[in-house]
């Protein structure tokens, strides 16, 4: 389907041509297939930004080899509920995938399961990889450092990361409770985004290389500006805390020395670090009454005092479900600059299958 | 030492003050020298709004049974590196000191430790907690639920708590990095230290009862205001989340059904909610190299170009630091108002001993 440029594309077309593509590169096939839901699924979600708009880029690397096209994943060290992985520049999809996956091992046996991953890469939605926990009734959680974005609370260098994190928490009878955010008022591709619309964006999200107040989405990003922390201080403190759980505790790379998916690396891979960590709630209240009594809060938080102008108060997550509901059964509507950009993809893998 | 009212005491004379004010009121020795030096540290630190100035409603809540004067700290549920605690209104800080020591000896055992506990109440300052665990050469996190002090996101009445959360990270030549904030631009303390001031507040700390921005610091949150989230929906994501990983992992109470410290409860207890984590970096890049590069990157951090106007940039828990050695030299300055209150209470107390 297609208007003014604009294309509505089922979740299932969407998610094997991104397989496909990977395959052309030489990924592995069940690589591919992690790395292909989890993009098809940020667009499903509402989170264009980190969906399949990063295609190019992400195929782009691995034909240059600054990613691994297959994963390694060794886990160096192992005691008790934690595991240290060393992922030597692999996809940060799949890392990730591998790392959460891991985490709920460990919890099912511990109670708790934390997993510290050093040189792996960008992963794109952040909410997805709790949400491996809060699919099995575990609580869900990871934090990571990323590329430069934000300067230290007083400063004007960019050198920090807006370094995300996120929550995930099983209900009963509503959508899971997903919390998903970066540390800066908002992410970097909300800018390119907005570039590509020709848009502005709002004073008070980001400053340019001068460090002062911008409404240009280049120039408060990809000029090299600086996205401005949620709270300055208290988002500040969170950043460097995702830092040093993520690069410091692994010794990987830190965000100064993270280049973004946009720019090359003289040692050939990104190195962004990530913590994973999954809790059982059988260890504490029990699975069945943590689901119930999330339902419980959930109904609590809806049906309480609305604002004026507001016509619904929402769970986080709650947007993205229905989003998601929605998309799933009228397809997802693909941008015209992104379109163009797949188009353009898939003629120079010399693909047959055609995502529309 | 006097001058208009305000006092200066040295920390040794205002801890030995609080705790003989704890005794008096029938604490055990154990449990009011914990609790002395928490209050009096928090003043040391510069945190007077979570300081002695909270000492005269402690003891009246001890005095009128809302609060148990000796702890109850029943492990119910102890599984791989997890512990489950019902506290039984016992007094947060006592309560905390304890689930955090619990932690860090998890995390010895396991990498990693994680103890959740119901029925607790106020514990003052957030981040003296994970301290005890990068005084040891771990990481400490803290997170808690709390009284209502904010709306849900869209929301105009005030049934979310600002649910603090800190981090504390050991270095080795410089002072331990300690993240702690909570959910809300500002503490609502913060808030009660210039009403008593009679000082106004900026815009965009707190909103009235209808919802509406206020200036006032009374109607901002003692006169049923709420205080505004940090970066709007990701403060309030973020406040979701610690009342779920406090108060829904352990079937505690939620925040809409948690008294303020100023309020009766018909239970007879506040019944606040607190989760704690300790990680041993030696399960990862090792205890020397962790501390070492965290070092470094407070340097990186420090040495980074500043904004027009700044002086200094500071990383988290640095200007506490720096507090503390001030005050623990040249003594810890007290309010007028403060010194009021204390003089009052120690004279109803019948207390030979006095604090300067």
């Amino acid at each position: 389907m297609s208007n003014n440029g604009t294309r509505r594309i089922r979740f299932d077309d969407l998610n094997l041509f991104v397989k496909q593509c990977y395959l052309a590169v030489g990924v592995p096939e069940d690589e591919a297939a992690i790395v292909a839901d989890l993009l098809a699924r940020s667009d499903l979600r509402g989170i264009e930004s980190h969906g399949v708009m990063r295609l190019p880029i992400y195929i782009k690397r691995l034909e240059k080899d600054f990613v691994r096209k297959k994963c390694r994943f060794d886990i160096t060290r192992r005691k008790g509920a934690s595991a240290f992985v060393d992922a030597h520049g692999s996809m940060g999809h799949v890392v990730s995938y591998k790392a959460m996956q891991l985490a709920i091992e460990l919890a099912e046996e511990h109670c708790i399961g934390w997993v510290s991953v050093k040189d792996s890469g960008h992963f794109g939605v952040t909410g997805l990889f709790p949400m491996m926990a809060s699919e099995k009734d575990l609580v869900g959680y990871i934090c990571s450092n990323s590329a430069p974005m934000m300067a230290p609370f007083g400063g004007r260098e960019r050198i920090m990361g807006n370094n995300p994190m996120s929550y995930a928490f099983p209900a009963e009878k509503h959508d899971d409770v997903v919390v998903d955010f970066s540390c800066s008022v908002v992410a970097s591709g909300r800018l390119i985004l907005m570039r590509k619309k020709g848009e502005k964006i709002p004073l008070g999200w980001a400053v340019d290389k001068e460090g002062l107040p911008t409404e240009d989405p280049y120039e408060g990003y990809e000029g090299g500006g600086s996205l401005a922390p949620i709270g300055w201080h208290k988002g500040y403190g969170l950043a460097v805390a995702h830092e040093i759980l993520a690069a410091l505790l692994t010794g990987g790379k830190i965000t100064r020395n993270i280049k973004s998916l946009y720019e090359e690396d003289p040692t050939g891979i990104q190195g962004t670090c990530h913590s994973f960590m999954a809790i059982d709630p059988d260890c504490f209240v029990g699975r069945d009454a943590f689901k119930n009594s999330l339902d419980e809060y959930i109904l609590m938080l809806k049906s309480s005092g609305k604002a004026k102008g507001v016509e619904e108060i929402f769970f986080p997550g709650e947007i993205e479900a229905r989003t998601q509901k929605q998309r799933l059964e009228k397809g997802i509507l693909i941008s015209e600059a992104t379109c163009r950009e797949l188009d353009s993809l898939a003629a120079r893998l010399g693909l047959d299958i055609k995502y529309s």
